[in-house]
């Protein structure tokens, strides 16, 4: 069988990938006493006295959806709210398993930044966070600036920050390998999107200062594009212009965000000695492994499982949740974005071929739950 | 330890009473391309052809959503939706434990109809049914019209139907042992609020033709309270004035859902030979069942779990669900609540302290379902 086979063979077994279960046991008259009628009316009365409660005594602290309107849906586009389901559920399985987070899907029937922004602030109460997951951008900025603004349980658009976070630790580890410093790169983005505008910021954050974030038109500029991207030119300080090949002359790392297929052998030989190429673009990536190390790259990365070096954000979003939680966090801020980058790039010592822990490395979650614990204690962004 | 302290230790050792689970194990790099990226794709791109198979692919078929602003909560009242969330939990566990579905919280922050209305069509492609809880009444009414009206799937606001059913179930057993018929009967309710509706309108439709509901300011008529009171007396056709004492004189049933201690012996003394009361206000009775008794009452119920036969709606919501869920019902209408309620009154032979089947029946939730799935593929509505 395919994997396409495969994956709706599993997907039709198991509808969903998680269940709800009932964690108390009811097995006398007792029992439904308690969790039911009349006894469920004690903790009731102690939330309505104060609202804080509910941390104590209800499963919102833990419980997390997955919120989606199926408009940037993976490598499909806008498919739909019913569509997207089966990447909600798969990450509320991810939240789960790795994380000890209850996660459930929540999509929603809209595209319009303000009803989705409504939606999930209306249905905060039950919330402990938000996962923001596959929105179009522009419109996942303002959907997550806004949200962040008017609720007090941290949301996170796991498709900027979740990539920049795994992108930024498989950049520190390549250095190590290629002895190069952070602060003395030239770095080439290549695709402006949500992911794209994250990995940028994050990369500036962390001390690079020669970024060039490149869309179809070009480098971007601050004359053109949504004000994102203007936004972003500006930050930056963006003032060189012309297209990727122009942008990749003497580039130190790609990092390839876009579409398949679109960097060329050429583009890679004029990079600087020792150049890092993430093409993260799936399923293609933007030159092939066996191309950019032909090429002269002397690291390279792509978003898929098959070759090695997969950067994945599946790696970081359920220990981010299961910290930010435990600490309580109102919020997940830059310093607890690079605490996770920093945990997931210090659980290895990196090779060339892995510069990244597994997929399935079992304890990096608590890991990097504990580093962004910290972080948040730290930053005194907790209730 | 009390009830109430016990209630409150149980919820703060277990917080939520429900978990989200992974249904399907991740072990290898394999099961993770199935879970999540490359794999999940397929699913969704068959979802993104014919939305139907939403239904075959994710937990959307069984994800049921516990909706409630916390306006009406238990006998506390408007409490927000925080402090709602224990009893919608407690819900979700009994939908698991007796029904097999996967009920989660969803509790909303506005008590704005339009709002609620609003924020549970967006989500609902989320959804395989809503089951609407505790909101006020008259606003209860017109938000589970219009759901059902906009949305495919069944909307049921358990506090009208579920009690409704049960209420319906107790009487025709009771009607077995006094030996009465159904056509033949005078019944009194005290209170018009969402259950005082909802029973009258099953009584109704079982065939009694005599129903007095009585709000604060006595029987209603068509020319005071709200719509849905003046409705509701205009359906009955409810021409009889006067208080509740006046409406009690020989009546054979009375059925409070009102509050404690509004009914005396004199009123009771004052209705039919072999009459029966459910005083079901909580936690204290219309009239206690000892006092009910002396006056001649030869059919005594209460809500509560500390005297016989407790008039619950726990025993019907799991399996109605159940029942809607495996016909892939588009609403849940009168047939399948009849239904539901025959399953019940047939579950057992009654007894004049027996009068409803056991709160913990294992077996009575998928009776239930099976009657229930049963009328909803007779009468049409499934999809």
């Amino acid at each position: 069988m395919t994997l396409e086979e495969d994956a709706l063979e599993l997907h039709s077994k198991n509808p969903g990938k998680i269940s709800v279960e009932a964690s108390v046991d009811i097995e006398t008259k007792e029992d439904l006493n308690l969790v039911y009628t009349p006894g469920v009316a004690e903790p009731c009365r102690k939330i309505a006295e104060n609202k804080e409660e509910a941390y104590n005594y209800t499963s919102k602290k833990n419980l997390v959806a997955v919120v989606s309107d199926g408009s940037a849906v993976l490598g499909l586009g806008d498919i739909g709210p019913e569509a997207s389901m089966p990447v909600m559920e798969g990450k509320a399985n991810l939240l789960k398993k790795f994380g000890e987070v209850d996660g459930f899907p929540l999509v929603v029937d809209t595209e319009s930044s303000k009803e989705i922004i409504e939606t999930v602030e209306r249905v905060a109460p039950t919330l402990g966070a938000v996962n923001l997951e596959d929105i179009s951008a522009p419109e996942c900025f303002e959907i997550e600036n806004r949200l962040q603004e008017k609720l007090d349980i941290p949301v996170f658009h796991d498709d900027q920050h979740g990539t920049a976070i795994v992108v930024l630790a498989a950049l520190r580890n390549s250095l190590k390998l290629v002895d190069k410093e952070m602060e003395d790169l030239k770095i080439v983005v290549s695709g402006v999107g949500a992911a794209g505008i994250a990995v940028s910021k994050i990369l500036d954050s962390a001390g690079t200062e020669n970024i060039l974030p490149v869309d179809s038109l070009g480098i971007i500029s601050q004359d053109r594009g949504n004000k994102h991207k203007q936004r972003l030119a500006s930050e930056l300080g963006v003032t060189e212009e012309g297209d990727l090949e122009d942008a990749m002359k003497n580039a130190d790392v790609l990092i390839g965000l876009s579409i398949g297929g679109i960097v060329s052998k050429e583009m890679v030989e004029s990079m600087n000695e020792n150049a890092v190429v993430f093409a993260l673009a799936n399923p293609d990536p933007e030159i092939m492994p066996d191309e950019a190390k032909e090429a002269g790259a002397e690291i390279v990365a792509t978003g898929r499982s098959d070759f090695p070096n997969q950067v994945n954000n599946s790696i970081a979003f359920p220990g981010i949740f299961r910290g930010a939680i435990d600490a309580e966090a109102t919020e997940i801020n830059e310093e607890m974005k690079r605490a996770a980058s920093k945990a997931i790039s210090e659980s290895l010592e990196p090779e060339k071929e892995r510069i990244l822990p597994d997929t399935l490395d079992k304890e990096l979650a608590m890991k990097i739950a504990s580093k962004v614990k910290k972080a948040a204690e730290e930053t005194n962004v907790t209730r």
